[in-house]
């Protein structure tokens, strides 16, 4: 596997208005995420959304091979343009990692066709995230399963198309499931959404998570193809007879 | 088996426009797929472009077990608010079938999440539909395979998500071939995609045909369930100890 | 939907063996199964490992549109030949209804083609089956979620192949999840697995789990079809030029 | 992508006992799928019918990361415990590429579960295979679709499981389509079934047909984890209350 470039997302919120979140995450969480994809091998920008194109430009769009999303609270004030200059990025190939409240960003709702809508609660509780697919490179380096000792619980229904693979489902202290790794292909590019982690909790730092984070982006690699050809065929390929 | 109650929609502007068209489909292309849905049995309505909201009204919304949908021309003037409706109607259980140049409306794209994108020609050419999953209710009274003498080609890729199950897929004439019969969960809802037919052809005249666009009805009735809970769960199930 | 034939298989060696589940089903588990069918208009026969031929001779199975199964002290008491027999039953199309510790039987792991091994605990614990696919025939009936107080516990990984659908997964008191409602085509015919009931437990006396046999069952049904045929066609339906 | 070590086993009778055969494949068959796989960068072994062990002993296929597997009219003389020891290397995490009319070897009707049975006719007849997932690692340089001059034909139904991805589908000079490339999971390994090539044609010289065998052993490449854990669990993760 070859270095890729990934650009980290971050709607970077959070960190400047809640006191509890810049603690975990003093120079926001876009830095943690990216800090652990460099020592992974790759090569790494972040973009945040007060930047001009939400650091999101053609330019730098073209130049990424695998872009990692977490937004929540902002998901509105992402522009039109932007979401539709991802997703086309995204059907000619380009990776794209959702993490957690990323669920109901434009992007993630525009890519699946959903609500994308789930149950939620911040109790501090236990997760514990199961593997159900060994044979999957997502799952590379992992046990049968992992902890994360406090997190803000989601569960299901999760309003989204049934996933091509399901890699991981979580377990909640609280009495429910989620699918917590969920694979989509869509165009020429891929998507998986990651579930973990809740602002307020240092769940970025932790080693289990930035493996997955790191294993995921080195699947959602595009592919070296051209691009596919739509359109009009006038002359077939075979005789018509 | 209980009568369903289906909307058959058509954008009804070829029929209008084309001679050859008119020819084919005297009343509209909808009065043919609602005659067939009758002979099957169940309760028919049908609703065009040009009506008030396009014939689909909350009221008809609510009352509609199965919308069928074709367009092709006028794509662009289905308006969103209307889209919006439909969306949430299928997110809610309400089923959709999808046939042939309706891959390019708004509510198709809005659901897939992708271009829906592929290669067409029309050059009177013949396609074989073969059955894929003979397990599937949609392939009952079905052979192996039927023949639609003339159609215009539909080609892959089809830039669609990966069908969650596929049970047809076209060979032509002409050397392509074609997912033609796909099966999607969105929501509580159904979805089926039928590549057949384009107006020009007696298409929806054919046994064959109509036995799938029949099948394909009973398969998207709605279950019976009560909708499912989204949003906050403050209390936990279980004891978080 | 018309009235379908089921068989109710069970291993009955628990029943006759442990006092404490001839307590809990005192005529057979089957005999509660096919109670619970025949109150959702179906008709039922049952069958035994004790039986000739286990009670599965070619005219019963021929007769049969939907078989359920439970084993588990027994499992390699069961005839081969009587497996060839199923097996081949449900490729030309005859629904098959796996229950429980029906995971490690013969016939469920021919069709599944893998080891079909998972995590267990006997401990009373409580069982919470979350719904996954809500548009499922499945779920019809059913909430977001139901309890079952007290449950053996099965953990992933389960390994079967990824299923075609996944309708359920559950929660379990001691830290795990499973993929309890699980749905697979093969051949002309279709699978269901569907995790509960363990013999000390008068699971299958409850409400929600005869519901989800009694809409499985009707999932199952065969299609009504022309076997596909295979082998060798010598003549090519179009001509090769 | 360090290099896999690959064994491509082969029956290896036609070349011996078919002069026409002999005149593509002088060598056998395996001799040219290994060189090119060689030219990929990969260590590669081979192995035949005729060998002790049909050349697959334990240390062999512990050292065995992917396997490729072709046979045609010696089936039945593979030995079970053969068939034993590779389906068990699977499920712990082998790759298996089965190759053409390896579809009816006994270790693809193990893992599939089905007949795997087909249609098929010797006409010399043009294939077409067409790219369905264009997003995926085994499409890796491929355009849309490529074709193989004269071929064996295979048609559906193909009577395997639906593949949890379908990469190609084929076009058939003659009239009939077929899911080409299929991608499975089973246990902690990975599956792929390829439909080309007969052993009276050049296939596995073509240049297409090679870069798909090489991009097919890269995704079968084993997860580097520790193997799953099944069985008893006496011991709760979380407290039972």
């Amino acid at each position: 596997m070859s270095q890729l470039r990934v650009t980290v997302w971050n709607e970077g919120v959070h960190e400047k208005t809640h006191e509890e979140v810049r603690k975990v995450y003093p120079d926001g969480m876009h830095t943690v995420i990216a800090e652990a994809l460099r020592k992974h091998g790759h090569s790494v920008l972040t973009a945040t959304l007060d930047e001009p194109d939400h650091g999101l430009s053609d330019t730098v769009l073209a130049e990424t091979d695998v872009l990692t999303w977490w937004g929540h609270m902002a998901h509105d004030k992402v522009e039109d343009r932007i979401v539709d200059r991802v997703h086309k990025r995204v059907l000619e190939g380009m990776g794209l990692l959702v993490l957690h409240s990323g669920h109901f960003s434009k992007i993630f709702k525009r890519l699946m066709g959903t609500s994308c809508d789930l149950k939620w609660r911040e109790a501090n509780e236990r997760e514990r995230i199961w593997i159900i697919d060994p044979s999957h490179p997502i799952a590379d380096g992992l046990g049968d399963s992992f902890v994360i000792p406090h997190e803000e619980m989601y569960g299901e229904h999760f309003d989204i198309p049934a996933p091509d693979t399901l890699v991981m489902v979580s377990w909640f202290q609280g009495g429910e499931v989620f699918r917590s790794g969920a694979c989509y292909q869509r165009g020429q590019g891929r998507i998986f959404y990651f579930r973990p982690g809740h602002e307020t909790f240092p769940t970025y730092y932790q080693p289990e998570v930035q493996q997955v984070i790191a294993n995921a982006v080195k699947w959602l690699a595009p592919v070296g193809r051209t691009p596919m050809q739509y359109g009009h065929r006038p002359n077939p390929l075979e005789p018509l007879g």
